[in-house]
C-alpha cells in the first residue's frame, strides 16, 4: 500500500518554483554581471543556471551489419535505436557510450572514434555518437530494450528508426563505408525541417 | 540599502536539498527502473537528474596569429584563454562559440569547424572548441576579459594559459599547421595527471 503509483516518479521538469538549496520560492531575474533571466533565489543568493544535456552512444558495427536497439520505453516505444542516453555526472562521454551499450544490448564492444556530433538544439541537446566494434554475437539487452539485433547494412530499418541523430549517423556510416574513411562529422538538426 | 552584497549571488552548487517542483526536502535514493542514487522528491515525484555541462569556444585565427583573452574573472584571473563558457539553452555548440568569442573578444569572426571535444570527467565537464577565420583587427573585449591580444604561434604565452583544455587544443593546433591539416579531435583530461 505505500509503493507509489507505477508513474508517480518522472524527470522534474526544466521549470524550477523553489531553491534547491534553502526552499524559498525563486524569482526569474538577470542576476548582476549575467544578460539573461536565471531562476534565482533572492533569499539565499543561489542562481540556478541551466544548461543542455549530452546524448552519447555507440554505432556497433560486427562485419557488414549494425546492432540496433529495439525501444521498451517512450518516446518511440518499440522504434529502433543505436544504443545511447544522458551522459552521467563523473564519466567520459566514451564511457557513458559503453555504459549505455552494456545496459541497452549487453554486446561485448571496442570503442574506436568519435564519429557524430549533433547538434539539437530543439530540445537543449548535443547527441555524441562513437563507432565501435561489437567483439562477439552474444547479446544481453537489459529492461529498456524489447529486442536487440543486428542489421545488414543495406536492410537497416530506415522508417522504423527512432530519431534524426540515429538515422543521420547511421546515413553517413553507410555512405562513408563505401569510401572507407571515418572522419568525425559535426552538424546541427532543427526538428522544424525534415532531413 | 537594498542592494545585495557583491558575491551574493553565485551559481547554485549540484548539491541539492530541496525539491524545485514543491520546494518539499529531497530524499536521496534509486528511483524504481534506475540503477543509480538520485535526489528525488517522495511528495510529488520529480527526480532530479544532473548532467555533464558543455563549455563551448572558438581558436580564432588572424594569419599566423591567434587570439587569446586575459581573464577578468575567477578562476584563473589575469590567465590567458580562449574565448570559451558555458553553453546556453536554445543554442547550438557552435551558436555558443559565436556568442562567448562575441562576449568576451568582440573580434569579428566566421566559424569554420569543430577542432577539440575534450572531456574532462572530474569537474563534469566536455569542452568543444571550433576553429574560427577572425575577419578583421578590430577587438571589443567585454566585462569578463582584462585583455584580448593577437599572439604569434611562437609567442604563445605557454605559462600563462588558463586551462588545460586550452593549453592542449593550442598543442594540436601549432601541430596541425606544420602539416597544413585540421580533423576534429577527440580526448579526455584527467586533472590528476600532468600532460
Amino acid at each position: 500500500m505505500n509503493q507509489p503509483a507505477p508513474n508517480f516518479y518522472h524527470p522534474a521538469p526544466r521549470s524550477q518554483q523553489f531553491c534547491s538549496q534553502c526552499g524559498h520560492p525563486l524569482t526569474r531575474e538577470t542576476p548582476p554581471d549575467d544578460n539573461r533571466i536565471r531562476d534565482l533565489c533572492t533569499h539565499c543568493g543561489a542562481v540556478h543556471y541551466q544548461n543542455p544535456r549530452n546524448v552519447v552512444g555507440v554505432v556497433p558495427i560486427l562485419g557488414n551489419q549494425v546492432l540496433l536497439c529495439r525501444r521498451a520505453i517512450e518516446p518511440r516505444y518499440g522504434k529502433w535505436t543505436l544504443p545511447a542516453g544522458f551522459m552521467e555526472l563523473g564519466e567520459t562521454t566514451e564511457q557513458g557510450a559503453l555504459r549505455e551499450n552494456q545496459e541497452e544490448s549487453g554486446a561485448r564492444i571496442q570503442v574506436q572514434s568519435l564519429y557524430t556530433v549533433v547538434d539539437v538544439p530543439s530540445v537543449n541537446q548535443v547527441h555524441l555518437y562513437y563507432l565501435a566494434q561489437v567483439l562477439g554475437p552474444e547479446l544481453d539487452p537489459g529492461p529498456e530494450t524489447l529486442e536487440a539485433r543486428f542489421f545488414d547494412l543495406d536492410r537497416i530499418p530506415w522508417n522504423e528508426l527512432a530519431f534524426r541523430t540515429v538515422s543521420t549517423t547511421l546515413q553517413h556510416y553507410v555512405k562513408d563505408c563505401q569510401q572507407g574513411l571515418f572522419t568525425t562529422r559535426h552538424y546541427a538538426i532543427d526538428i522544424r525541417f525534415p532531413d
